[in-house]
């Protein structure tokens, strides 16, 4: 371990986010410097000042039809009985639309309205009105009109009221510069290659790209390694140079965290710890009139911490309200526990099943970047409260529109990785339908379907009396519900092995003699299902397993597991072994069925999907993985229901 | 005029636009053409194919504490009563989060639980139990699991994914090259000076603003003359490289619009005309695979067409669907007539007045961009609707955030151009307030107070007998309502001239002899019934006043009009004569008063407008103009109804 220059024992605060918000905006003085720009060049600026419009449009009487301008009284006796004949050049002129009406002319008539009697002489059988189909000078915009208030976001049309006015410069806030600082000894730049114990520098880009979004100048700092010389000089270069510095990592209490101690050397620190899980190690401070904010390493929690300060620093820069997100009332699926004088930022699944909107928790760790990328909404847990029940209505923020929620088809069940290739054949059917899985084993999948959480489940279920896949758990679990077991493919479930299978497993009964590392899968899981019964047909108990108790969520994540480890084994699906190539011992062919509800199964969206599956495309794409056979056009099996009469 | 090359006679379609749509769309065929980029690049781009994570995030078997890696059997002795020793690098290392736990070590206790005795010795009392605090391989992102599916639109946490998963290439679908053709004589570019019968071309900045938007790449083609041979050229040339190609204005049927001719000798023309007001002369076809579509000249028009048939082929190109807006219920404050057989597309103001959303259209002409840039929504009249009632609900589609809706101030009423000084400070003040003023003058302003249209109203009414300003008005109008007035400014109104007063004009007798051509107002503005109150007094009649019919709604728009024309003159503030450099010669001193909704007046609101008027800042902007005395410290005048009490 490295020496220590800092005391270990620091304690982190628990402060509510917003007061640490509030102590942190009193702090800053925004210092709308403005730049001048090109008014075609402002696209989603922020407009400084108000702006007045340099001059009118039309600047001239402009005609508003392709026709003849007159002098209107000359036509005042004008008669389908008594037409009148006009002189070109003398008593009218041609102009089309936009052209200038120059005096004493004083009405325009359309083209369609005028007899051409020779190349000088037209007719006209009405009067004109004076200012017919003139349109006044500045009928668009009057020169001197306050076109935009300062603090306006300019849209495309508004760059056309701009130049249509001739105000070709215009005074926009710059945008502030925000230095994002990544730490960490760790830490390798994302094209390099990467050996373990590394971790790829990824935070700093999402960083860049959010602070872009937001309308701030993001400038991205090389990496720095955890030593405070090179940490203090890089935030003392950077608080110079910019608007707000972000620190990334090193912002907790470890024996590596310098972050906090390095501020208060140079600076104030109003912030370290704020009442949120997750995000809690967070500092906030001000060195040299700069507003310094240092953001966790986990991703989840670094995304989170950004927003929360860094963002409405970037708002504040640029003189405009915060966006607010949409909100949605949705019944929860789980019950979600939290914390007692914090607030907790769930990630949370939606669907829209069978009228309702249902949400369920995604993995709550802060470093599953995949929790956020995955996430519909996000559920905030006041900290007074200590949660929620399975059942209650609560409100989220929606992180994705409200429409493609809606779309969503969920799916819950066992995992499968043809239900991946399959939500994306299907988004070229249905552009805003994905499917959305989660990856909680096949009885969890029944259940699922039970409550009217989901529109379809993955399972595959073997019935060790019947030996019969999925039909006696539909039976004994859906003993009312209307729903249809469409049987979808065959696969080969095996042991997964590391390569060249160094332990010599080749059956159930080498696993306890060789000490092998098993990696199981969660409870409910059909896998699990099928090991438990392997190791009941051999007598051998769970207590001699290495590792039984050791739970992975998906086949690719068992996969992995083995692939790190020479003593380990798992028991997966083939198309998992050959992703991460890794040897194989098939054990069975098993049924992987999808049991939906009927309301789906007869809802154009479940019309797609059976189209999307027995399309040649999708037949070929799963072919090509290896280890499946799709059936071919099965029967669909209805329970508690009759197909529909077409 | 110059000589046709092709015939006049051209009538226009009136196809449904939707029938034109989807015609143009089923000639169109996406490329799809895929290009690979640096995941680090992609935000807002479009996956062209389903993207597998390349590693897995963790990659290793990763500490999630700080502390030391142990091997749990070794632990599980550890009691209180009876702590265990362990010595370092024999049977525990020091770990940091993030940090590898390599074999055999199987799990990690957090330092915080960890007594170090020595240097190298440690003692706990807890057993670990296996594989706590170790991030298993592939927690976040496993190897090979599918991260997006195709079609996915690229936001900053999908990078962070993207990249933690070594994920450094990926394909997006190759953003469609759209080129813009402006054409016409009269245009010239938004930097040049400008000469009468010359507009500047804005519309075609503002397309590559909008393509932009959507995802397209826009290359924006310089101003094409009104000549066949030019046009045909640069048609030629656009459809050989770009995806689609727009054309800006002869999509008519007029001399010059040679458009469609040359389409059509080029290629196909599949629609010319759709049922849309406005918007009408739109023209789509194809020449040599690639979809042209022509665009009308006039700005509304132009940006209308452009979303309805060029934001589609974009979607179509990025194979995304097509946003859709929010939409909204509003009660409609005035009758609106529709088109049969035409879609008419109005552009409405949204107030939230008393609880419900009130609409009243913006002005409909189709050369109006400040009709677009001013609207918070759009109502779509569908053909075979005649229009709506005053009063009457229908739904319209938000082009503002309803937020921001919600949170504007509606000024119905006389204009005055303090009112955007005030509106500009307000937004200061309160970032989403903006103040919302149709100028339809003083005594329409009372009424939208009464129907409960407006929050405030400008109003400068000079009662004729009692010489008084807005009082007897309010009583006679609002008998019931609970309003408050609040006294706001003094302000000069005098005749408007143009410089050096050419027609020698100085006061109301001498507009008749010298045949002057007078600028109006529209009925019911303060002006109008002033300059009544002058005619009547000198008992000229109306029918003397050339020009009385020709009506104006603001004060700026007559003092264009009286720049324009040395004939002219009218009536108006010293602000409107300053801005346009015109004489002035006073005539009145009048009050130009705030009436207010009472329940407005006490609102937070309603007590930051006048916090606002009354402050330093404002008053210094006020009096910067000339013409103007703010009233300090007025006292408010309470109508049916009495001041709150505090």
């Amino acid at each position: 371990m490295s020496k220590h220059n800092y005391k270990r024992k620091v304690y982190l605060q628990d402060k509510p986010r917003l007061e640490a918000k509030q102590q942190m905006l009193a702090h800053y003085e925004a210092k709308r410097e403005i730049e001048w720009l090109d008014s075609a060049s402002t696209l989603g600026r922020v407009l400084a000042e108000p702006v007045f419009a340099k001059g009118s449009m039309p600047h001239y009487h402009a005609s508003a039809m392709d026709g003849i301008a007159v002098f209107a009284e000359d036509t005042f006796s004008a008669h389908e009985q008594s037409p009148i004949r006009l002189k070109r050049n003398k008593d009218f002129i041609y102009v089309d639309t936009g052209n200038e009406v120059p005096p004493p002319f004083d009405a325009v008539i359309m083209i369609e309205y005028v007899e051409e009697i020779d190349e000088d002489t037209i007719e006209i059988i009405d009067p004109a009105v004076p200012w017919q189909h003139i349109r006044p000078i500045g009928e668009d915009i009057v020169q001197e009109e306050m076109l935009f208030p300062q603090g306006h976001v300019v849209r495309p049309v508004d760059i056309g009221a701009l130049l249509a006015s001739r105000t070709v410069m215009v005074p926009v806030i710059k945008k502030p510069v925000v230095t994002v600082i990544p730490t960490g000894n760790e830490l390798v730049a994302p094209d390099g290659s990467i050996s373990t114990g590394q971790l790829v520098e990824f935070n700093g880009t999402v960083f860049t790209n959010y602070i872009h979004e937001w309308g701030g100048e993001p400038r991205l700092h090389p990496i720095v390694k955890d030593e405070p010389e090179r940490i203090r000089a890089a935030i003392l270069e950077a608080v110079t140079h910019s608007d707000m510095v972000v620190i990334n990592a090193g912002s907790s209490a470890g024996s590596k965290d310098y972050t906090v101690h390095i501020m208060e050397e140079l600076g104030e620190v109003f912030t370290h710890g704020v009442a949120t899980r997750p995000g809690k190690p967070v500092i906030i401070g001000k060195i040299k009139e700069t507003i310094v904010v240092g953001v966790p390493g986990y991703p989840v929690s670094a995304y989170l911490a950004l927003e929360w300060f860094v963002r409405p620093l970037i708002c504040e820069a640029l003189q405009v309200s915060e966006p607010v997100r949409p909100k949605l009332k949705v019944k929860l699926g789980r019950r979600i526990v939290g914390t007692m004088g914090a607030e907790d930022f769930i990630r949370m699944n939606i669907g829209f099943v069978n009228g309702e909107y249902i949400a369920n928790p995604l993995p709550r760790a802060a470093g599953v970047t995949m929790s956020l990328v995955r996430a519909d909404g996000m559920l905030i847990i006041p900290p007074t409260s200590l949660g929620y029940e399975q059942g209650e209505y609560a409100e989220v923020e929606l992180l994705k529109p409200l429409e493609q929620i809606k779309e969503s088809i969920v799916f819950i069940g066992s995992h499968d990785l043809t239900i991946d290739l399959l939500s994306s054949q299907m988004k070229k059917v249905r552009r805003n339908t994905s499917i959305m899985s989660s990856h909680v084993g096949s009885l969890a999948g029944i259940m699922a379907i039970k409550k009217g959480e989901a529109h379809v489940a993955g399972i595959h279920l073997l019935d060790p009396e019947t030996m019969e896949y999925n039909q006696s758990y539909i039976k004994r679990f859906l003993v009312d519900k209307e729903v249809v077991l469409y049987p979808f493919l065959k696969r080969k479930q095996g042991w997964l092995l590391p390569k060249g299978n160094p332990l010599d497993i080749n059956s159930i009964k080498d696993i306890v003699p060789q000490q092998a590392q098993f990696v199981n899968r969660q409870k409910g899981a059909g896998t699990r299902i099928l090991f438990d019964m392997l190791l009941k047909e051999e007598a051998i108990s769970t207590e001699e397993i290495i590792g039984y108790g050791r739970e992975m969520f998906s086949h690719l994540s068992v996969a992995a597991e083995v692939k790190g480890n020479h003593r380990a084994v798992g028991l997966g699906i083939y198309p998992a072994a050959k992703a991460m190539d890794l040897d194989f011992i098939p054990v069975a062919d098993e049924h992987y069925d999808l049991l939906m509800t009927k309301a789906f199964f007869d809802s154009q969206q479940g019309k797609d999907l059976i189209h999307v599956i027995q399309s040649k495309e999708f037949l070929e794409k799963v072919e090509g993985i290896g280890g499946y056979s799709l059936e071919k056009n099965p029967e669909p099996i209805y329970f508690n229901a009759l197909p529909n009469k077409f």
